[in-house]
């Protein structure tokens, strides 16, 4: 009988050399993240199921794993589903970081900068690269109303990428208080304006016409004010950085003087960074982000090698509120953990030393000698020698052992057997 | 309206002065177990339900949170619970390993050194530092049948509590085939076994007398069977070193020459250690472990900062069959994170600079001036002025702060502000 040993569908096992490429770029980007002051923080992988479906998570809130509670009689008779389950696992870090904050705010720094690196699950239909369980990378500063918040975390979150080696970067940046100002500007109801959000968001995918379809023809917006807007976004697409705010102001009439600070701060200070090392980023009209709960600034990354951004996040003042009672400006980060990995060449950097020992020789010989090459830092395995030598070596080599020393007895004359190298000629 | 902003039940959150003392013991932990070939590998938080309960776990298959299946009705119409549940949270790191091995054994090396830290969920009545979501931390050796594992696992995870700074340790020693030898040997019917075990797993607890109770009284196991275990094991507590072998041939005639000279060499490369560095251990005939499927040499740390072994671990030479369809020598050993960290004391090492900032002066200036310490390698927030400066002085040290820039205005003659020290008189 053969038995399944595959993880549940859609999830998977990291191997040893995918997990150290794992922690080696998770290495890096905490480095940054920690010189720019944000600390790890951690919370339960479940959450209670009320708060989890609570609005904040958009779509997601249709993807979560639920938890039965615990005590239950064996046959679940008649009842509804939703009386069974307590509990459900985390499908982002945002909704728990605002628990915690909630939770904990009086035992925290204000402003507060938090870390994370954690697990999401989201029962998504599996496919190529999609996984059921995978990472997710955020930081947040909690209690900064300014731009400050926003061009640290593009800041921290540009010099992480380029950390891991991901260069090739452009920062696309947009405003929801601009979005806004826009869909009032050419007339559509507020009511219609998280409708013609989402349409606009699948632009880069579906391309105008389709935006038209899915909002004139789908959604029941004026063709006028359809038109209107898109006339606007397509003047506004690749401004030069000096004219950004100016153009803006120009185009909506409508939008509110700080905006148009903001974005004007936040352009200079890229400009600044610009100029200690390359940071490439344009304002994006189109630029939208899924999740309703944005207030301000929103921001992407998006890299040539990934079709769907690196990054993303924005400003959302009125989330904290919710939980906490009283707003609390917020904004925040999430990096693609997972897109990151795939964007890095996959090169475990293993060179371990094998002590390699005859049948004949002690146990505790072998472990001494081991001993001895470990106490110099090198990692040392001790493996029993069996099969042909050359296969055996090759097959050490293959496992990132970089030498070997070969025990064939125990030398008591005071020598030791000396190193030799694998695979030293390639 | 006052919202209820606690993690779930059982669950807590982790603050980031918690967190990096967690950090610290893993990275001092996870250096150690490198340096021995240890390599990390990662399983999904999820696991079949019917693997998790497939009768490996023992008690703990009756706490696992499960997971409602995707996409049922909304009413579960007189329906068994259990057909409603695919998944479950993993209560170990064993079962998932083993699962691991046997789906991935063709691409992993022999023997195979995995390690392991990650959280697993129990739904235990919730008590006084006992959570329903904990991290452990596991080594196992896969595919060595020789007590060269038992001896190299003892050895990392001791040097790996030295480098926490966890010295005061005896790891205590015995073997499952001794006691089933024993079981034997006084007349107790293989059937009987399992029963009896459990039963001698409790004497550090309830004593002799209760260890009677329950396995005469309760168990129906014969008197003069019990009396004879007794005494045979009182007079196997505290052996010297040299003597553990013999004296254990001597006491359970019965015993396979193999378990005796395996004693012997674990015992000698125990000796062998301890001259390197200082290692305390003894054989401990009550040790017994809760897991049914040990098949060799058993072991656990005790600490006498924790009233449970800080970790525990054994051989299980007939887990990996069950999944893989034959049987692969594997032995292991569990940290138990929780307590190790609870061992450790809380001192967080932050020391940051704070680059603090006047209203007036410009958001870039700030940004800049961090940069530049940031540079140099340094943690460095950016901070608002607010409220009295010595207030807001006190509030930066207590969190970390070991230096603070004032900004009061651009300054534009190229000196820069210097960096005062907080707190440097305490």
């Amino acid at each position: 009988m053969k038995i399944d040993n595959s993880p549940p569908r859609g999830t998977r096992d990291l191997l040893p050399d995918s997990v150290a490429v794992r922690d080696h770029v998770l290495a890096r980007i905490s480095e940054v993240y920690h010189r720019f002051g944000y600390q790890r923080i951690e919370t339960p992988a479940v959450e209670d199921i009320r708060r989890l479906q609570g609005g904040e998570g958009g779509e997601n809130e249709k993807l979560i794993f639920q938890i039965l509670k615990r005590g239950l009689d064996d046959v679940a008779a008649g009842g509804k589903l939703g009386d069974l389950v307590d509990l459900g696992l985390r499908f982002d870090l945002t909704v728990p970081l605002v628990r915690f904050y909630a939770n904990n705010h009086a035992a925290l720094p204000s402003p507060f900068r938090a870390f994370q690196f954690a697990p999401v699950w989201r029962a998504e239909r599996p496919q190529k690269g999609r996984y059921r369980q995978f990472y997710q990378c955020d930081i947040d500063l909690i209690g900064d109303a300014s731009v400050l918040a926003e061009v640290e975390l593009i800041e921290a979150t540009t010099e992480a990428l380029d950390a891991v080696g991901i260069t090739d970067t452009t920062v696309r940046l947009s405003d929801r208080r601009f979005l806004s100002a826009l869909a009032g500007h050419v007339g559509l109801a507020e009511s219609e304006w998280a409708g013609f959000f989402i349409g606009l968001d699948k632009l880069d995918k579906i391309g105008w016409a389709g935006v038209r379809a899915e909002l004139v023809d789908k959604r029941g917006l004026a063709e006028k004010s359809v038109d209107e807007a898109q006339s606007i976004i397509e003047g506004l697409v690749g401004l030069p950085a000096d004219q950004v705010a100016d153009r803006l102001a120009d185009a909506v009439p409508t939008l509110a003087d700080e905006v148009v600070t903001d974005l004007a701060t936040t352009v200079g200070c890229l400009a600044d960074l610009g100029r200690s090392r390359p940071v490439r980023w344009e304002f994006d009209p189109t630029l939208v982000r899924g999740m309703g709960y944005y207030t301000g600034q929103i921001f992407e990354i998006s890299h040539p090698g990934s079709s769907s951004s690196v990054a993303g996040g924005g400003r959302y003042d009125r989330l904290v509120g919710r939980s906490l009672g009283k707003d609390i400006p917020a904004c925040g980060f999430s990096l693609g953990f997972e897109r990151i990995v795939d964007l890095i060449p996959q090169t475990p950097a293993r060179s371990a030393l094998a002590v390699l020992f005859e049948p004949d020789v002690p146990i505790a010989y072998a472990l001494e000698r081991a001993r001895q090459v470990r106490a110099q830092g090198r990692e040392t395995t001790v493996i029993r020698r069996s099969g042909k030598l050359p296969t055996q070596l090759n097959r050490l080599e293959a496992q990132g052992h970089s030498g070997f020393v070969h025990l064939r007895e125990v030398l008591t004359d005071g020598t030791v057997e000396t190193e030799r190298a694998l695979g030293s000629a390639k």
